[in-house]
């Protein structure tokens, strides 16, 4: 079903693929792909997947496919896989925006509730300076420091460690850090929005302690993100490091060509 | 060296740590997380990182626990330990920005040279259902399919397979697929500058042919990426799957509150 064409420019030529003949992994990994992006947008209302004949029409795929596409989707503890009742979605996977600075508690409003186990919440007077620096204040100002698993429906959802400078921080203290995120007590304590923050974010295999803590497999990927926030006249006020459950969400995003 | 302060509204009551005396994984996970910033900031131009001691002075860490942040970047894949030596960074780390829809060579220009392995590049007659969907045509309506793995000096950086709708596809296949991005291709095709994508980003566990492609081991967090790219008038022309070396690339955006 598929014409071939000689791949312009190639500098490893691979004979191209035919149909449901190309390779097995291939064809496992579209269709994973497809699923993963279905599960996200909510395409599996009752959490229930097609069964293995009706996904291999769908994705012109063979059986063989379909069925290590579904293992590999289980292997990300997307899906569990149960004789008698197919193939069905464990937890619902959720987009978390960066297109707009928001919280988790924000974002997932109406998904579920969000509550967190404070895990620390303290007065630095002595800041480590490779923070210090992030916050560009000198090490002596002292921060504090918040530490905070977060739960979606008593399951943890990601570990979240910041530091705050000391002003804003004192506040923060003062606030619900059970219920509440900490941006929109931040402005609370500011009386002041925020601006903007610089996101940077990794994917990496989670540590032991870590993986105890957001209840997956040690080495299961997370998402590692590092987020530095601004008040609107450009201070920064909270050096944030992330640990998010890649199994639970997604990071969306609508980008512009100009 | 830190007053402690009681958590507000902690669920779960964990007394707050002191100083060094803080969890040693906790203090860890810390250290790692900043030198992993610094890594892809660009901060060791040397490629080498300061030694053990000056860590942990600049993290107010103990030995054991900088020494426990090194082996966690060193299984990332980020850095290298020898003894006399010292640790140093494996390959540089980059940034890939999601404010502004780009390709990847445009995006890294300046830091090395892509090239690209095209392992597909293939008219398809009729489409899977799944793929026909998101590009909004009947599954008769054909497309291009293109595959290939991206080079960056020489080592691999990312898989990307795409769908391309065939009016677009059949221009971009006449292209230089080992040396541009299918962006500009497309832009040169349609002589229309691309509008918009969607962008989802998933952080996965690499499985093995996966891996072996790109030079990782198996259950390695890599990046998966969805992504839609519209030409001006919102019309998808191009599904892409993605999967990005997670040490290779980090992605950065920077956000607004409102």
């Amino acid at each position: 079903m598929d014409d071939t064409a000689d791949p312009p420019g190639s500098r490893r030529r691979i004979p191209p693929g035919r149909g449901s003949s190309r390779p097995r992994a291939q064809r496992a990994r579209e269709v994973a792909d497809v699923l993963r992006h279905q599960v996200v947008g909510g395409r599996f209302a009752d959490g229930l997947l097609p069964d293995e004949h009706s996904l291999g029409r769908q994705f012109d795929a063979s059986r063989n496919a379909v069925r290590e596409a579904l293992r590999l989707l289980r292997d990300e503890g997307l899906v569990t896989r149960r004789r008698g009742v197919g193939t069905s979605v464990v937890l619902p996977k959720y987009g978390h925006g960066l297109d707009r600075l928001a919280g988790l508690a924000e974002t997932l409003a109406g998904h579920g509730t969000i509550t967190n186990h404070v895990r620390s919440a303290r007065v630095v007077t002595e800041l480590p300076p490779a923070i210090a620096e992030r916050l560009q204040v000198p090490p002596g100002a002292g921060a504090v420091h918040i530490e905070r698993l977060r739960m979606l429906d008593d399951l943890p959802l990601s570990l979240d460690s910041t530091y705050l400078t000391a002003d804003v921080g004192r506040g923060v203290l003062r606030g619900d850090l059970a219920g509440r995120d900490v941006f929109s007590l931040i402005e609370e304590t500011a009386d002041c929005l925020l601006g903007s923050a610089e996101v940077t974010v990794h994917a990496v295999n989670a540590d032991p302690a870590t993986a105890e803590l957001l209840e997956v497999p040690a080495g299961a990927a997370v998402f590692a993100i590092e987020r530095l926030t601004r008040l609107r006249d450009g201070r920064p006020v909270d050096a944030e490091s992330i640990r998010i459950r890649a199994d639970r969400l997604a990071l969306h995003a609508t980008l512009h060509r100009c």
